[in-house]
């Protein structure tokens, strides 16, 4: 039994007032609030807990290291990856993704050479691969998703040539929340001799995540979506790239020897993990994964995918209202234009008049904008923590918006 | 007035007990302990004003946001830079050091040009510009320091040649504590037309920093030895230099526009920080450099002088005690080697027994570990909350260690 009543009294900010009303959150999709056990692990780690980790064997730091390291089978649980050492630690996706950028790619791939992504990608799965094709001549190949905002995997699968040295994907679009097959597009990749990355960072959050099953070469997870602190993430990577990758940033830790003249490295993970870590964050992530395995992530997915089918409903009746990808398979992501003079920055205004938080803009997608024909859209994403009258809250403000620029 | 009694009341850590004993927490240099303001902002924010920042226009984006933007000035004033755009946001003096590395050296420098660092530095200055000998063929030049340990600025600016195109200097030693005249070396490098990056890990935890009187082109500082949260950073660049500087890491917030043939990017200082960043760890640097400019650096460096002078005191008597460094200018950070059998990580464990945190090691700085011909030292680093009886702790700890192993 999900008891959404109690999950939501975990989150002290929902219990908060916006413009004198009760907070309705759902700008997850931008990132999530963080439940009391992740607020209250950090404040112990800084209050009693608290040195730097690795390099100490002092009380403090071997209690900080404990818990620090601990967390990589957390992450390892929360994935189904085989290992924690195929776990490497990061501030987010961004850098995630530049890591496989810079210590994987970057090395590899020639002029001509080709990177395979679709058209819903985040730009945190787009500019990284633009510097190399700005700085050595990489060509980006772009699937096009479906009338509908789905992707066809095969249409990926096709679009590998030759020259594709990487196939890069969302698992799940943050614009429209198409989820993506990613195991079917590994499957062919592969069959290809292609190495495939999935940038997780919205799916993660909604559905179980089986890296294993997946079969991909990296997957990343950013905490700060996932209900934990700012300024923590990972990555899964199977070993064979991750014997193939670089070091990316240079500093302690990561290194074995360090001499005038050369430098030896760290066995991985810890290789690609430079100088005093986010130690903090990721205990708090580790904190946040164990309370959503805690849930369950297939009841998480359960709880949302009944307000999905909520919203849908709901909106059924609202013929001004345009909803922007409409994929048999999504997550309750709505991106939303109105029919009319209303633009996404009145939408956005107007709920926040109402307590409602939206996002407004173009969520780091301009290729999907354009895809889209939409200069911009309000979005309106769900979480773990979300209730149907929180559904019926955004549907009056937007009758709301409606009146006043339909 | 310096109230330290006052002050260790505000570091709710200093109260517990390590193995039965006060904590006696001298591993500063490796990360500092926070202060109860910092600890609660950061609470407050994720409780009460958590939302990600820049792309939203609601509420609490907007509340984020200018917290999180609020920080630029404050690192700003604390530097004494001209202006907040100046400053770059990173996790870390690591991430800062390694943005210089790719974004301004990567793409300038060629095989046979320079890079001149002394030799007391710490491996987050050292391994970045190893990648560029590694990958492009630079030559790092090294500078050695005197027998005391100081370093002679006229020394660092001779190795300056035609070839040199960056000098990287520490601004104080993380094991000998030597400060390092700067300002002499960043004016003997600009006669010469040579940019200087200065590594203020340290440094500006213990002793007023001004940029502008330096006159430096970057200086790095890192949150968590400041007082401030993990994962949280700024690096001050030079607007000619940030002028010269590529993106470094890809992603949302560093973009103007992203198409899928082309990408443009955002105005500096945001065209230096991709993605979601360490939005709360920020806000609690923030707090941490602001209560640390309330009490005044000066002051800081004052008592932290006097605890310098008395350990030194205090240390006259133990013959079989060696301090590694003992430059005329330098901070309060002693690393030890003891004549007799006692290995460092000896010392360590036994100082733990009496609650006593110190680092046993190599410190991250390997060359100058040769130079000084030990194999590792146990390092007591001091900070602000530090006081004489626990230097006394510490020679009675020191004591029975040279009763076991001496």
């Amino acid at each position: 039994m999900y008891d959404v009543a109690k999950i939501r009294a975990d989150f002290p900010i929902l219990s908060r007032q916006v413009n004198g009303k009760p907070l309705v959150y759902l700008d997850n999709g931008a990132s999530a609030q963080k439940p009391r056990c992740v607020i209250d692990a950090m404040t112990r780690a800084y209050e009693d807990e608290y040195a730097n980790v690795h390099r100490g064997l002092h009380f403090l730091s071997n209690l900080a290291t404990e818990k620090y390291e601990g967390v990589r089978d957390i992450v390892r649980c929360f994935l189904n990856a085989p290992s924690e050492e195929h776990i490497v630690f990061t501030t987010g996706s961004t850098e995630a993704i530049n890591l496989v950028s810079y210590a994987w790619a970057a090395p590899r791939l020639e002029a001509g050479d080709e990177i395979v992504l679709s058209v819903l990608e985040h730009h945190a799965n787009i500019v990284p691969w633009h510097f190399l094709r700005e700085r050595q001549g990489v060509v980006l190949k772009w699937v096009e998703p479906e009338a509908d905002g789905s992707l066809d995997p095969a249409k990926v699968v096709e679009a590998i040539g030759p020259r594709t040295k990487l196939v890069a994907i969302t698992h799940m679009s943050n614009v429209t929340g198409t989820l993506v097959d990613v195991k079917a597009i590994t499957e062919g990749a592969h069959a290809k001799g292609v190495p495939v990355l999935v940038d997780g960072s919205q799916a993660a959050v909604h559905m179980p995540v089986d890296v294993a099953d997946i079969g991909c070469d990296f997957y990343a997870i950013t905490g700060h979506k996932l209900y934990g602190p700012s300024g923590s993430g990972a990555i899964y990577i199977r070993p064979e790239r991750m014997a193939e990758m670089r070091p990316f940033l240079g500093g302690g830790d990561m290194i074995d020897t360090v001499t005038r003249d050369a430098v030896t490295y760290n066995k991985p993970p810890m290789k690609f993990e430079a100088g005093t870590p986010g130690i903090v964050q990721q205990i708090g992530m580790g904190v946040a994964l164990e309370y959503l395995m805690g849930i369950g992530m297939q009841n998480i997915a359960a709880h949302e995918h009944d307000l999905r089918a909520y919203a849908e409903e709901r909106f059924k009746g609202l013929n001004w209202l345009n909803i922007q990808g409409n994929a048999p398979q999504k997550g309750a992501i709505f991106s939303m234009t109105l029919t009319g003079a209303a633009h996404a920055h009145d939408i956005s205004t107007i709920l926040d008049k109402r307590g409602i938080a939206v996002r407004a803009g173009t969520h780091c997608a301009m290729p999907l904008m354009d895809w889209l024909g939409v200069s911009a859209t309000a979005r309106a994403s769900f979480g773990m923590y979300n209730i149907r009258d929180e559904v019926d809250a955004l549907v009056s403000a937007l009758e709301l918006c409606h009146e006043l620029f339909g």
